[in-house]
């Protein structure tokens, strides 16, 4: 099966590299010629340009940063498709944008699915990504072969554009935990109790979630080397609050929970893992 | 050992219970006379005051409902003791009224510590509480093996109100998941994606919390059975936003959260489980 | 001189009116033919299209709902408009849109500002808009005799975009006061105090603001006739959010007004005056 | 008529002066000697505790900082209080606290007004403020002669506490002004916009107000002399908080508001007036 593969940034590139191993015939572009050079070099095979890349693909998976990107590569994708083409977006994007490639897709016999993912770069490397696929039910399964080389976790959510919206959902419940984990961290430190000792107490119970597991420990260091930065959650609660916004629904502590978010790019830490936030409710209440 | 035990309700009976059962001698006192009755039934001593639940007590435990009436009884407990009494609260109340408390106590040689618990009424009679205990570290040793019988994690986390500003810290975390869950839920729905779909893929990954794993499907389903009751959170939420007042510091999402609940509660959802916190955003969003 | 005026509305049509009154030659174009038989009958003349009514002016006034339009029509004014043309892009839309309307617009020579308005359906038909410019200064001039005949304050605040970001800045300031006001009424109410007389006090004191003064008899008595739809008021919201995220800001309680006035729209009160937002407050809090 | 009046501070002193003024004899105390000896100075009579200034007074005032002081004071004024007293206290405090202090005056015949107070210093000092008063219609008409000679607005709202509701309304509006024009001004300034123009177009419309009017200049020159503290607000935010949790309410924007002042203090700017409030939501978004 050949695979195009548009986008081999630092999740696009370890994707890519999974599909190489597993067998795939993978054709790889990128803006970047340097990133192309790499797959060839790993076995690939390096394209031209987007509608290089697709010709001649049975499956185009799409790995882009933000939904310009994708609303600029997916019509190439769908032109120049061969006739019943298995498109595969992964990106981050608004459902909305989702939704829109594919209808046109459907349009001219493309069937297009959107597969973002959870678990970051190392996910992307380890083939272990939570991957969240909406579109038509015999498209999913279609894509099933190629995305279980690339996640563990393969659930199909819904129509096209519900991978996208479960993609939100879950953003915004992480941004939030963050925010509230924060917020406790600077309660216990200003009411002078050691918030290492406290959190151990939260993790343990009904407030224990994934985050504290993991990241309690380098919140109440400050270590906030990244991980899934700051920057990529701003633009995150971007597309959940225009998911909102789609669907007709008021999300009160989403809508300040990004906020939160936009203080924290404001003031610097676009490059700090999202643990980061917990600057930004520090410095609120520093002298 | 003596144990003094005031508070004969959802909580304190099923506690005292598992003193008795350990082989503490038990006298209780509450409010309700029934409730000291059937204390007395399982071996217990029936109070008829606080006094006379503290005279002659090694250890007095309260389990009381707020701070108003740890108020009106500590000063009973504190008088009445016997000289270097162990004085254990376990209600969850202002860490400032527990710090009020211990020095009192202290004034006159009884020795208090502030030991508010998790895990509801199930943790109760189970005996598997989490709880979180602020005090000297010889007086937070001296009430373990009581403390022992009750639960099973116990964390000393600093001294006198630290367990209560631990227990703030938890259900201000708790609280807001509930609400970003809820948030979740209501977009998922709106945006026709099955929930039940959408929140197994975010329990598996970044967004996973103990509230996920035991509330999603309940959630869902608009079960809302208690559980923990909208109305103690919200008496909760107070204390937590009391206790930021308190240690002079700003927390937005907790303020936010905060008036959520007062909301659920404002609806008539006092009496119903604390996930019912989506039947707030739930109406945010209905026609 | 002749206008091209483009978007014959409730806001648009009497704004016409007012330019053919003042002897203005205009010929008018919308998407309704009724609409622009309507401005014939008043002396102007009907376009048969955008390009139509670009053709041959001297200035092109814009008065359309949303960025969408605007970035539909915009280039035609832009590629049919007649050299050295002003155009006056008077919709509210984003103030990004905008700036890339007048970046265009130079690189033919065409001269672009946006004049975005506040003061609401009868401020067009009387011609006492308050309008916002932003652009370069000679061209803000070139605009003044077309735009004192539609309004009475004309205030030139900025290079092009200007106008929009003060546009954004008024509606969040306006849906904020909303939103305090409503819970200033349902605070009052639910303690047994009389609103209609506290908040009399409210309006001759610091608190006093235009909104209490035209709104807080109406409000109090629930009549919500619109003035200026909740449906608006959420597109302006939205506005102001993605004005905000352009800049690079984190607004908080921006932020949380966007969610309660989407909340407003989700129970159905689009079509009623913004000030309905009293009803979301209201209902948060019903049994 | 002897008017015991007790609390001689930045408010109470030159309220004092102008009852003295006014033809009333007046005994007054404060905890400060030195306070009660400048009253003494104006003509007054200089009282040696709470209990010697209400002693033979037709008309107790009381002017304190916050609850507690006036839960002090309050039970020796229904003390130690004349029969048929008229006992009228004019600090800012929880509607609850009026409401109780009026419950137990009434049932020893003392007769309780609630009065509090908005006009700052210089409101005082000229005797213009204006007064919001809960209690009995008859007891309000008694107490009349008295504001009169304080304020130009005297308003009765309700029963006793109605006046407090008031003042916390009035706050929680004026707190919530200072918020969203401080985002606006943030807005603007970041969006390249000159503050005072765009201020200028906002004052002079829909979204003017009082605020805008008098702080417009100074906010966007960062000139924050008080005026009313910081801390001051902040202690009346609690008080709104307090007041909408007694009357069952959920006040979202109020909650949020209520943080915003909590940060402004724990900033350090609790001696500011209260328009920097500015100040966090710029530090919110700083580099």
């Amino acid at each position: 099966m050949n695979i195009g593969f548009i986008g081999l940034g630092i999740m696009g590139s370890p994707m890519a590299a999974n599909l190489l191993k597993a067998g795939f015939a993978v054709t790889g572009y990128d803006v970047s010629a340097e990133r192309v050079r790499r797959l060839a070099e790993l076995g690939g095979k390096g394209a031209s340009g987007v509608v290089d890349a697709v010709a001649g693909a049975d499956v185009v998976v799409t790995m882009l940063p933000d939904s310009p990107q994708v609303e600029e590569v997916a019509p190439l994708v769908v032109e120049y498709g061969k006739p019943n083409l298995l498109y595969v977006d992964m990106s981050t994007i608004k459902p909305e944008t989702s939704r829109e490639v594919a209808r046109k897709a459907a349009a001219v016999g493309v069937r297009a699915v959107d597969a973002p993912v959870s678990g970051g770069e190392r996910g992307a490397v380890d083939g272990t990504l939570s991957i969240m696929v909406g579109g038509a039910p015999e498209d999913v399964e279609a894509a099933r072969p190629v995305l279980e080389r690339l996640g563990t976790t393969i659930v199909h959510v819904g129509p096209a554009g519900a991978g996208q919206t479960v993609k939100a959902a879950n953003q915004l419940v992480v941004g939030g935990i963050y925010g509230l984990v924060s917020e406790a961290i600077v309660l216990l430190e200003a009411s002078g109790v050691d918030p290492a000792a406290g959190l151990d107490v939260l993790a343990g119970g009904l407030a224990g979630s994934r985050i504290l597991d993991l990241k309690r420990h380098t919140m109440v260091k400050r270590e906030f080397a990244p991980g899934f930065r700051i920057d990529l959650h701003h633009k995150d609660m971007g597309i959940a609050l225009a998911a909102a916004r789609a669907a007709g629904v008021s999300l009160p502590l989403t809508g300040q929970v990004a906020q939160l978010v936009a203080a924290a790019r404001a003031q610097g830490h676009g490059s700090l893992d999202h643990s980061a936030l917990l600057k930004v409710i520090e410095r609120l209440n520093a002298a």
